[in-house]
C-alpha cells in the first residue's frame, strides 16, 4: 500500500504499463515517466482534457480551454528537460454548437502552440455525444532527458514558482464565486515551464525532474516510487501562492491546494545539496519566479510531511487521484471532480 | 467545395492543421497524412475513440473496445509502410464500474500489442462523467514512410482485403439484430495490415497509401486532395465483403457498404500501371487475402465513380463526416453515430 493511500489511479496506471510485450531497444524509457522516451532523442507524453472533469463551460472559454490543454501536454514535455516540437490534437466535439466550438479551441491552440514556438503535427476529428473531448500529445526533443528515477538520499527536494493557485481558482468556482483575475488566470492559461527546465538541466545536475500536474504530494510520490526512496517535504517551507493564500483567507487553509491541488505545472526537482540553491538568485532574475527548497530526499520510501503544520494534514487523503471517493477535510482541495 | 459534399469534418481539420507556427527542419511530414512523419523515421499519430461515437457497450465488450482502440491507431502507422514500434493509452475512465471496464480495456489492449508485437509506453488515466473515451498514439518507424501525395495521372487503384463488412455490423446492430460471428468480428476485432503495407512497399513502388478508416470514398477523397489527382472508381470492381452481401441482402445494397462505410481498416494505395498486379498472386497466398484494382488516377481533382452501378450511388451523401447531418438514402451506411 503506497503512502498516498490504497488503490487508485497510480496502481491502475501501473497495472497497465505492465500489460503487453516489453518495449524494444529503440524506446529507451518505456513508460513510468512523464514521457516515453524514444531513440534519437524524441519524448512523446498524451494527456486527456475532458468537459466537466478537467474544466466546465461555465469556468473558461474553449479559446483558453484549448491553450489549457496544450500547455498541460506540452508540460510533461517541460518535466524531461526536453525542447518542445509540435502538438497532435485529437477532438470529440459536441455536435451542438461544433463551429463556435471549433473556433475557440482552434485559436487557444495556435497561441499555445505560438508561445512554446511549437508546431500542431496533425490530429483526429470526431463527433461527441454531447461533452467536449481534448487529447493532446506533446513531443519533444532532448540530448539528454531527466527522469523521475533518479533521486538519491541526501538530495534536496525544489519547486519552481509558487502553488495552490489553480486549485484555489476551483475552489472558487465550485463555491459559487468568479476567481480574481491572477487566479483565473493560472488556471485558464498556466504556463509550462519549458525553458526554466531546460536552463536548470543545463547549469545544474537535477537528479529527478516532474510537472506538479496532481499536485505535490502526489507528483513526489510519483518521484519517490520511481527512484527507491521516501521524500520528506516540509510545510512550513512549500511556497502557497498569495492567491490562494487571499482565496482561502489564511496560508494555513491555502497550504491543503499547494500540498494536494494539482494542475498549477510547476515543476518539483531534485538535486545533491548545495547545487539548486547556486543559481536560486539567477533562475528568479532569469523567470521572474522563485525556485524553493521544500524537503530532503531520504531512505525509505513514500512521501511523508514533517515540520511546523504537518500534522494538521492527512497525506492519506491528499493527492490528485480520480479513482477514489473524494478526499474530505483538510484535503477536499478544489479540483473539477470533486463535484 | 469537395466532390464529398460541403463543410466538415474534412474542412474542419485542415483549418486545424493551418493553425500555429510551421514546424521546424526535423519533422519531416507535420500534417495532413496518416501521421506526423519525424527525423530518424519515426511516425506518431492519435485516435480518438469515444463511447455511443466509435461503439457502444451494448455490440462489444470492453476487452474487444481496447482492441479495437489500438488497433485502429496502428492502422495508421500501416498506412505509412512503418513498423509498429509502441502505443500510449490515455483513458477516461466512467466511475461507476470503473476496475472492470479497466479489466477488460487492459486485456484488449495488450492482445492488440501482442498480436502487432509493439509495446504499451505510457499513458493517461482520468476519470469520465458517464462515457468511456479512450485516446490511442500510435508509434512506428519506417526508413521510407508512404505519404498520400504522391498519387500520378495514369497509376493504378488498389485495395487489399474485401470493404464493408465492419458497416454491415453497424448497421444489423441499429436494425436490433445481432450480425454473424464473421461479420461482427470484422468490427469488433478488426486487423491493421501492418505486415501487408511493409510487404507490398517492399515489392513495388508504392506512390500513395492511406488506410480505409473514414470508407473508401473519403479516404480516397484525402489522397486526391494531397495528390493534386482525381481518383475515379469502378464500383463493378469494388471487393465488396461478402459478410456485408449476406447482410445487405445483395451486392447491390451492400455497395454503399463497401463504399461509404469505414473503419474496415483495409488499405488503399496507388501504383504504376501492372505493378501491383505482378504481386496480387504472392500477395494472396501469403496474407490469405485479395489485391483488388478498384480504379485509376487521372488528372483533375476529386473523386468520382464510372462505370456500372455508378449513377444508383450519389458520392455527395456518402464519406463518412462527423460533422454534416447523417446521410441518406443508399448512403445511409451503418455507423455507429447515425442514431
Amino acid at each position: 500500500m503506497s503512502p498516498l493511500g490504497p488503490g487508485g489511479e497510480f496502481d491502475l496506471i501501473r497495472s497497465f504499463q505492465a500489460a503487453g510485450p516489453p518495449p524494444g531497444a529503440e524506446v529507451l524509457v518505456g513508460s513510468g515517466d512523464d514521457c516515453a522516451v524514444l531513440e534519437s532523442g524524441w519524448v512523446v507524453s498524451t494527456d486527456a482534457f475532458l468537459e466537466d472533469v478537467h474544466f466546465r463551460r461555465a469556468w473558461i472559454s474553449f479559446d483558453e480551454a484549448g491553450y489549457r490543454a496544450v500547455t498541460a501536454a506540452l508540460s510533461d514535455v517541460a518535466a524531461m528537460a526536453a525542447r518542445p516540437v509540435g502538438v497532435l490534437v485529437a477532438l470529440g466535439l459536441p455536435h451542438a454548437d461544433a463551429s463556435r466550438i471549433a473556433d475557440g479551441l482552434r485559436s487557444g491552440i495556435r497561441r499555445a502552440c505560438e508561445h512554446a514556438r511549437c508546431a500542431l503535427l496533425g490530429g483526429d476529428l470526431t463527433r461527441s455525444p454531447d461533452r467536449l473531448v481534448v487529447n493532446v500529445v506533446a513531443l519533444g526533443r532532448a540530448h539528454r532527458p531527466i527522469l523521475r528515477s533518479g533521486a538519491r538520499a541526501g538530495d534536496e527536494v525544489w519547486v519552481t514558482g509558487v502553488l495552490g493557485t489553480s486549485a484555489a481558482a476551483v475552489r472558487d468556482w465550485q463555491g459559487g464565486r468568479e476567481p480574481g483575475p491572477s487566479v483565473r488566470r493560472a488556471f485558464a492559461e498556466p504556463v509550462a515551464r519549458l525553458g526554466e527546465a531546460r536552463w536548470l538541466a543545463e547549469r545544474i545536475r537535477v537528479t529527478a525532474l516532474i510537472d506538479l500536474s496532481d499536485g505535490l504530494l502526489g507528483d513526489m510520490g510519483q518521484v519517490a516510487a520511481a527512484s527507491g526512496v521516501a521524500v520528506v517535504l516540509d510545510p512550513a517551507l512549500v511556497p502557497v501562492a498569495p492567491g490562494a493564500v487571499a482565496a482561502a483567507g489564511s496560508r494555513r487553509s491555502a497550504l491543503p491546494l499547494a500540498l494536494a491541488g494539482g494542475e498549477d505545472y510547476e515543476l518539483a526537482f531534485t538535486a545533491r545539496q548545495g547545487s539548486a540553491e547556486s543559481v536560486a538568485a539567477d533562475f528568479h532574475r532569469r523567470f521572474g519566479i522563485p525556485l524553493t527548497r521544500v524537503g530532503i530526499v531520504a531512505d525509505g520510501a513514500g512521501v511523508r510531511l514533517e515540520g511546523d503544520g504537518a500534522d494538521e494534514f492527512d497525506p492519506g487523503s491528499a493527492g490528485f487521484d480520480h479513482f477514489r471517493a473524494p478526499p474530505s477535510g483538510a484535503a477536499d482541495v478544489g479540483r473539477p471532480e470533486n463535484r
